[in-house]
């Protein structure tokens, strides 16, 4: 399977959001996260960085 | 590899930018693609969606 963990990046850490995170859409207020089993997160965020090979998702806040 | 082929969609149209995307970083003005040959690629457009375990970020214009 080919999702990936969603990190919000604060200064020089990471914080994990949701793991296994298959859909990511953007909106104007933030960010809708479903992992691979359909669960949902919204997160006042913005996509900082995808890196697909290391399973990962940077988010910053807005 | 978990890779992502990047595609510009366009109405009920999807144009294929950029096949084996690992790194994609958005900035004011659009997006830097990198695949996993390190090749880049930058477009005026911002992403729309990741779906990730089918491979696909879908991108449009701004």
């Amino acid at each position: 399977m080919c999702e990936a963990n969603a990190y919000l990046r604060n200064g020089d850490k990471e914080e994990l959001i949701l793991e296994a995170v298959d859909k990511v859409r953007p909106f104007d207020d933030g960010l809708l996260l479903e992992d691979i089993y359909g669960r949902r997160k919204f997160i006042r965020a913005k996509i900082k960085e995808l890196a697909l090979v290391d399973h990962k998702i940077i988010l910053e806040r807005e």
